[in-house]
């Protein structure tokens, strides 16, 4: 299995895609450990844009400290549900809030959306592990606030929101906390960037 | 429920971006119908990327064609399920076959890719409705092929496949047939992309 390919030719697919993604951005990740760069360029292949290459942010301790909650089989918990089912090769649970009941009631009681109420819900029932976000920057704060409270037991945040409110905001917080993280700077982000990025950290750990 | 949002401070944070898109790309969209409109704003909305308004091209007869059939229920058919989690708000079936045991055994037999094979697999089934590809060639491909020998019974086409091998080119395949359809130029496109279309279609027809 690589990237989502299962058959003979969906590898040479994705293969090929591989080869050009290096081509367009090796001088932006030069710097950066295999594991990392692996990272970058799952996220332009999977959204076949570049600029991704610049816009990516990794702390020091993202890599190492995500690789060791997916061997402990720690839960990955996603902001929604479109991101949770990029997820299909983890042996752990990857889980998702967002519809559940008690979580609606808790956005209404708490006047706070959704997103947010599916990581308090999380919190509440004793979550650790590996925090997608890939929509809601709602959800990245509540994050954030959780883990400053030490309320939420956080290996590692992706955290790329997408959109023109919030979202890049939310990422500069994130990224100026002592979570390891991965961000995107500025509005960009979303599902399929969430995606690959957990999906090459977990290939990664079953390579290693 | 506007763009996902369900709770007031959901929908305030969904509303004010809208406004923002508006904005960045009201140059881009002026000849285009206020259904279509939607369908750019909510791509733009979705991937924090404004230069989708330039990429995107809907064949005349889309909107009505896609509006008819999901007003009479007809099937919506995704080529991953990361799209098929995306699109929430449909009476009517949302399918994905790409885990289908039959399909695996297809693309094995047939040499061809999963996701082609769950098409074929619809086909052979009575799919009826729209097909909503965010992600491979190969599927948009076998889709045009059943179209074309009269297997295939498409109301429209969403076809977004994302990536440098194959896409661009499968997209363009896509825009020369008669099949109505919406397309980006070049390798972007993906999962959001494909939601925000089909997401804006149903509002549309909620709103008739």
């Amino acid at each position: 299995m690589f990237m989502g390919a299962s058959t003979k030719q969906g590898y040479d697919i994705a293969n090929k895609s591989r080869e050009i993604v290096r081509s367009l951005i090796k001088n932006d990740i030069g710097g950066l450990s295999p594991a990392e760069q692996d990272i970058v360029e799952r996220i332009v292949h999977s959204t076949a844009d570049p600029e991704y290459a610049k816009l990516v942010s990794i702390s020091s301790d993202f890599v190492e400290n995500s690789l060791k909650a997916l061997k402990n089989n720690e839960n990955i918990l996603t902001d929604i549900n479109m991101v949770k089912s990029g997820i299909t090769q983890y042996e752990g649970n990857v889980d998702c809030y967002i519809k559940n009941q008690e979580v609606i009631d808790l956005a209404k009681n708490q006047k706070i959306t959704r997103a947010a109420a599916a990581i308090q819900f999380a919190a509440d029932n004793d979550f650790k592990g590996i925090i997608a976000v890939g929509n809601a920057p709602t959800a990245l704060y509540k994050a954030i606030e959780l883990y400053e409270l030490g309320e939420l037991d956080i290996a590692s945040i992706v955290g790329v929101p997408v959109g023109f409110v919030g979202a890049a905001d939310s990422k500069q917080a994130l990224k100026s906390t002592s979570i390891p993280n991965i961000i995107t700077e500025g509005p960009k982000g979303g599902t399929p960037v969430a995606v690959a990025c957990v999906n090459s950290l977990i290939q990664t750990m079953k390579k290693d």
